[in-house]
C-alpha cells in the first residue's frame, strides 16, 4: 500500500502539451501527487496556473533555485521526491545537475542535454548519486513497443540483420518555405535549439526506438542533412546509414518536411526467423512476418503478451491505448524505482538511454558536416 | 480558475476495469478529486484499495446509505458534489434515485437502470431535481464520433437514408460452450443481468451511437436473438432490423460469440451527399466518402475539425487517443454542467440517452420473444 | 497437351465491361479460343466489333438462333463447343435452354434465369444433358475465398455459429434520388430486371458466398427492403436475416445506396475456433481470428495455402491478384469439365448455386411483401 | 479497326512466372498475336511448350538467330512486328542489338542490359532504327501510379522537396544463411546476374519509380551494400543517398533480406503542398496528403482521375486491378507506338528508362565499392 510519490514538476504551465502529458501520466496509475512546481518563468502565471489546475499554492516558486533551496528545508517525509524537467532543452542540463546534486530524483524530457558532453557529466554524477533518473522517451512505453522488445530478447526474430525506423513529421512545412519565419523561429536558432533540429527533436526517438526494441547498439553511422534553404543552417530532414553488428545494417530517416505527415515514427525489424513492423499513429497493432506463415497482428492485453506489455495494459482487449498510456507507463516504472521496489529492465528509460541519444545526435552532424562520412559512436 | 469538484465513488474497487477508467478520466482534465468512496462491498477491503490509490480514509464508508447519510451532514462546500455509479446494473437504480433525491450529481454506468419503467422514474425525478445526470456511454466522447456528429447537423451527408452499426466482441465463447459455465455466469443469469445479455451489454452502444450521430431517432424495429444452446434463456448475439423516419432504415448487429472480435463496435451512416465509416479500435480514423470524390480520412485536432471534436483533443494530430481520452471527454462535459458553466449538447451522454437506451434494450426482447415482429420505440 | 476449347459469346460487344471481363478471363490460362459470336443485337455493329478484337468473323451471326442452326451444321470438331451467356438476363434462361437442348456447355452470368421456376427447369435439363454449366459468381474464384473454403472444410473454425455478408454499393443514388431517371431505367422496371433490384444484383453474391465458404445451407429467413420512394417498386437496399443450422444465424445486408461504398462485397464467418474476415475490395488479404491467439493474414501463392487455393494463383506472393483473375480461375476449372478432366469441388459455381440463387432472391421478395416473416427456402 | 500485332516471344517457357505475365498482358486489350517464339533452349521443351499454349508450332524455332532469319524470308505483312524478350539478363543485350539491327520493334524485361555501356550502344541504334523499344518496367503501368505522374506534372504537390522509395523483400533469406545456397545460386554470381544483386533487380524499379512519377532525375547519390556473408560479393540488401536538384533529397531502400516482406515496393513523395504514398502490394489505394486538410484516398476508375489513369482502368470502381493489369497496360501503350497511333508520355517505359536504370545500378555499385562516396549520374 504504497504513499503517493511526492513529485515536482519544472515548466509545462499555460497551454503547455507537455505539461498535459506529464500531468496525465503522472495521474493514471495513482502514484503521484503533485506537491511543488515551477510551472511558468512569470510568478503570477505560474501561481495562477497552479490554481487553474487546482494545485496547492504554497510550493509554488517563483524560480528553479527557490524551489531546491526551499524544499531542501522540508523535513525529509514532506520534500518533493522526484523533478519533472519540461522547460526548453537548454535547461535540462543545469537543472537535472543541480537536482542530482541535491538527492532528488529526476524525470527529464529529451533531449535529456544539449551536448553530449553535458550528457557524460550527468552519467558521472548519478552513478554518485544513487538517484533514479528516467528520460522520457515516450514511445517506449506503448504496450506493444515493450512486446517486440521482449519477444526479441526471448529470440522470436533469431539474429537480426537489418532494421529501418522513420520519424517523420509535415509540420515545420509552415515555418521553413517562409524567408521571415526561418529566419526568427527558436527552433532553427542553434544558440536556443542546440545543434540539430530535425536529427535532435524526433530522429532520437527513432534511434532510440531501435536500441531499445533490438537491444543492439549503433556503432557507427554516415548522415546527410536537407537544411532546405541556403539562409537555413539547422537540418530539417536527414536520412542516417547505420551499422550496428558486422553486416547488420540500416537506416534511419527524419523528416519535419514530409508534407502531410502527422507524428509518423514507425519501425522495421528483419531477422533471420522473422520480423517486427511497428507504426506509432496506430500504436495498438504489431505486426510480426515470416518468410513461411502468415503474418501475424499481435495486440495488447492478451494472455500471449509478454509480462511487460501486459503490465503497461490497464485494459482488455479492443480498448485502444494511447499517448497518455504510453507516457503512464514510463511514470510507472520510475515510480516503482523511486520506491526502490522491484522492476524490470525496459520499464522506463533511463540516462542511458538519454547519453545515447546525445552521442547520436552529435555524430550526426558531424557525418553530415564533414561531407556524408563514416562517423563511430561510443 | 476552478476549484477541483469533489467526486464520490460508488464501485470500481480491487482490479476493476471499469474503476480505472473512471478515475483516470476524472484526472485528465484537472476538474475532479476524489473524497469520498465506497469501493466495495466489504469495508476493510474498501478502506485497503483507497490507502492502495492514496485517497484519504477519512470519507471511505460502510456503505452506499451511510456515504449519503454522512455527506449530508458534511457543510455544503465540503460535501461530495458528485457520484460515479460503477456497482452492478441493478443497483445503478437505487443509487442513482436516492443521490438525485437528496441533491447529488450523478455520473453513471451503463445500462442506467435494468427496466426501462425504472428508466423513466429517474427522468421525472431528474426533471425536478435539476441536477446533472451523465451516462458514461463512453464512446461517444472520441473527438472523431464527435466530429461525425457535428458534420451531419451541418448537413455534410445530406439527408441520411441508411445507418448499419456493429458491436461484435467474442469473449463469451468461453463460457457459453461450456455447460457448467453457461449456467453458472451471472452474465447470462436473468435475475441478476438484467432481461438481456448480448442487446443490453453491447447492443445498446451501437444503439446509442446511431442516435448520437445522426440525430435522428429509431422509431420502430424487429429483432431475433441467438441463445446457441436451448437450455441458455439469455441473448449473446442478435441483429436488429430498425426503421427511423420514413424510408430511413437500418440495422444493428449485436454479437458475444463473434469469434476474435475484441471490441468491435463500429458505424456506417449513408446519405444523400455522402457517408462516414468509423471503427472504435481505430479510434482516430474517420472515413468520408461520397459517390464522385476520392474518400476523405479525417483525423483529430486538426484545425478543419469541428469545435466539439476539438474541445475533446487534447495533443496535436498524430498522437493517439485512447479508451482515457474518451471519457476523460465525458467527464470534462459533466464537469462544465455541474458548475454551471456553458457546454456544448452532446459532450457527455445524459439521462435521456439512458432512458432511449432501456427503450431499446425492451424493444428488442419483445419483438424476438413475439416471434420476430415489428415493435414501435416510444 | 490440350487444344484449346472453341468458346462462343452471346452477347458483351461494344464497352460491355462484362464482355472484356469474360474475354480476358478465357485468354489468361491459355484454354480457350473465340470462335463464334452474337456480341451485339445490330449485325452490322456486331461485325464491326468482332473485326475490332480481331475474332475472325466468319462465325459471326446475326443472331443467337442462327447461330446454333449453323454451328450445328459444322463437324463436331469444329464446332463451338461452349457458349458463354452475357445477354440481359430475360435472355438468360432460352439461351440456356436451347444450348442445353442442343448439346453445348454453358458459361452463364449471373442470375442464371430470372425466376426460380426457370431455374428448376435448367436443372432438369442439365441432369438428362451431361453438359457443363457454369454460373459466373466470380467472387469465388478469388484464391483467399477459396482458402477459407478448404479450411472451414478442414475444420479450421470449428463448427461454425455465426455469418455475416454485406455487399454495399452506392451508385444508385444518382438515379434513385431523381424522380425523372428512377422511373426510366430498366433497372428499376420489373418487367426488364426482374422481381428484384438490389437484392437480386447483389444480394444474391453475398448469398452465394456464404454457402461456398461455409458449406452450409440457408434454412430460413425474413426480408425487409427499401424502396426509398413510393413511386418506386424495385427494392435499392435490404437486409436479411439468416438461419442456416439450428442455432446457426445470420445476416445478409445489400444495398445499392450506400453512399460512397463501391464494390463492397464482404464475409466474417465465426465458429467455436476461429473466425475468418476477407474483403472484395483488398481480395488479397484473409483474416483469420481467434480469441486466444494474435490475428493472422493469409496471401496468395505461400505453401501454407491450400491446393484450391494454390491452383488459382498464378504468380508468387505479392503480387497482386485482380478481378480478372478470378474470373480466369472460374473459366479454368469449367475449361476442366468440360474437356472432362479432374477437377475439385469449388473450382466454379455450377448450376446449383444459379438455382439456390434464384431461390434466395425469390425468398426475400416473399419475406418483404409478406411483413417481414420468415420464408423458408427449399 | 485495327489487326492484331503480330508478337515474337523469346524465353518464357515452362514454368516461367514472366513468361505467363507477358502472355496475359498481351491478350488483354486484344491487340497481339503470338504468332512465332523460341520459349526454350530446347526444341522439344520448346515445341511442347508452344502445343501446350495452342500457338501454332510452324513457327517455333530451335534458336533465336534461327526466328531473326527465317522470320525475314516471309513478307512483310507476315512477319513478327515486336519480340519480347523474357530470356536470362545477359542475353537482353545481344537480342536486342540484332532485333533493332534487323527492323523489329522491342519489347524488353529489365533490366534491358547488364552494362551501362551495352545500355548506351542500344540507345544510339533505337536512334536510328526508328523502331519502337519498350522496358517492362511494370509497376508504372498501374492506373494508381499513372494518377500520381500526372497529378504532379499538375502540380497537386507543388514543388517535390523529398522523394522515399523503397523495395523490401525477404526470399533471399533462404538462400543467403545457407553456405552452400549462397555460393551456388545464379542469382549470388556476377558473372551471371552481373554486377548487383538486390539494386539490379529490385532497387532499380524503386528507381524507375521515383522518376516516372516525380517527373525529376537523380543527379548523385550515395550507396551502401550489404552482403550479409565475407563469402558473399553480391548486394542483398542496399540504401542509397539521393539527391535530385538543389535541396531535393531522398532515399532508396532496397532489401531482399527483409524478412517476411513479399514485393513491398512503395513510394513516398513530399512536395511544398502535398504528398502522395503508394504502396504495391494494395496498388488501388493513392493516398494523398496535405498539412492541412484531410488524408484523401484516390482510387481507379473515376471520373476524377487523369486520362492516362483511365486508360489503364478496364473495369468500374471498386473492382481490383491486378499485376496483369499493370503489364496489361504497357503492352496497350506499346501497341498503340507499334502501330503509329498517338499515345501519351508515360503510357509504356522506354528505352530511355532502360538507360537510366543501367547508370543507375552502375553507380549504386561505384559508390558503395568506393567507400560509400556520392557518385554523380550523367
Amino acid at each position: 500500500m504504497p504513499k503517493k510519490i511526492r513529485l515536482g514538476i519544472l515548466g509545462g504551465g499555460g497551454d503547455s502539451l507537455i505539461g498535459v502529458l506529464h500531468r496525465v501520466a503522472s495521474f493514471i496509475n495513482d502514484n503521484y501527487e503533485i506537491v511543488g512546481a515551477v510551472f511558468n518563468p512569470n510568478y503570477e502565471d505560474n501561481v495562477n496556473f497552479a490554481k487553474e489546475i487546482d494545485v496547492p499554492t504554497n510550493r509554488i516558486y517563483k524560480d528553479f533555485d527557490a524551489l531546491v533551496e526551499e524544499e531542501l528545508k522540508l523535513p525529509e517525509d514532506e520534500r518533493i521526491q522526484v523533478c519533472s524537467i519540461l522547460t526548453p532543452n537548454f535547461l535540462h542540463f543545469p537543472m537535472a545537475k543541480k537536482l542530482l546534486e541535491n538527492g532528488f530524483h529526476v524525470i527529464c524530457e529529451k533531449p535529456m542535454t544539449t551536448t553530449y558532453e553535458e550528457a557524460k557529466i550527468l552519467q558521472d554524477l548519478l552513478a554518485k548519486s544513487g538517484k533514479v533518473f528516467a528520460v522520457t522517451h515516450t514511445y517506449t512505453g506503448y504496450p506493444m513497443v515493450r512486446q517486440m522488445r521482449e519477444m526479441i530478447k526471448a529470440g522470436a526474430l533469431g539474429k537480426i540483420h537489418k532494421v529501418d525506423a522513420r520519424y517523420y513529421q509535415g509540420w515545420i512545412n509552415a515555418i521553413i518555405h517562409d524567408k521571415e519565419k526561418r529566419s526568427s523561429v527558436w527552433r532553427l536558432d542553434p544558440k536556443k535549439a542546440g545543434i540539430s533540429s530535425c536529427m535532435g527533436d524526433i530522429g532520437v526517438h527513432a534511434f532510440n526506438m531501435i536500441e531499445f526494441t533490438t537491444g543492439l547498439q549503433i556503432k557507427s553511422l554516415l548522415c546527410d542533412f536537407n537544411y532546405m534553404y541556403d539562409d537555413n543552417v539547422m537540418d530539417v530532414d536527414g536520412t542516417v546509414l547505420i551499422r550496428m553488428d558486422k553486416n547488420v545494417k540500416g537506416v534511419i530517416r527524419a523528416s519535419q518536411v514530409a508534407t502531410g505527415e502527422e507524428n509518423g515514427l514507425a519501425i522495421a525489424i528483419y531477422g533471420e526467423k522473422g520480423a517486427f513492423r511497428w507504426e506509432q499513429e496506430k500504436p495498438n497493432f504489431l505486426y510480426k512476418m515470416s518468410d513461411t506463415e502468415p503474418v501475424q497482428i499481435y495486440k495488447p492485453g492478451h494472455a500471449y503478451n509478454s509480462e511487460l506489455s501486459l503490465d503497461g495494459t490497464k485494459l482488455p482487449p479492443g480498448h485502444p491505448e494511447g499517448i497518455f498510456d504510453a507516457m503512464a507507463n514510463i511514470y510507472l516504472g520510475a515510480a516503482r524505482a523511486i520506491r526502490g521496489e522491484k522492476y524490470n529492465d525496459g520499464e522506463f528509460p533511463t540516462m542511458l538511454d538519454g547519453v545515447r541519444g546525445l552521442n547520436f545526435i552529435e555524430s550526426t552532424v558531424a557525418s553530415h558536416k564533414q561531407g556524408n562520412v563514416w562517423v563511430d559512436m561510443e
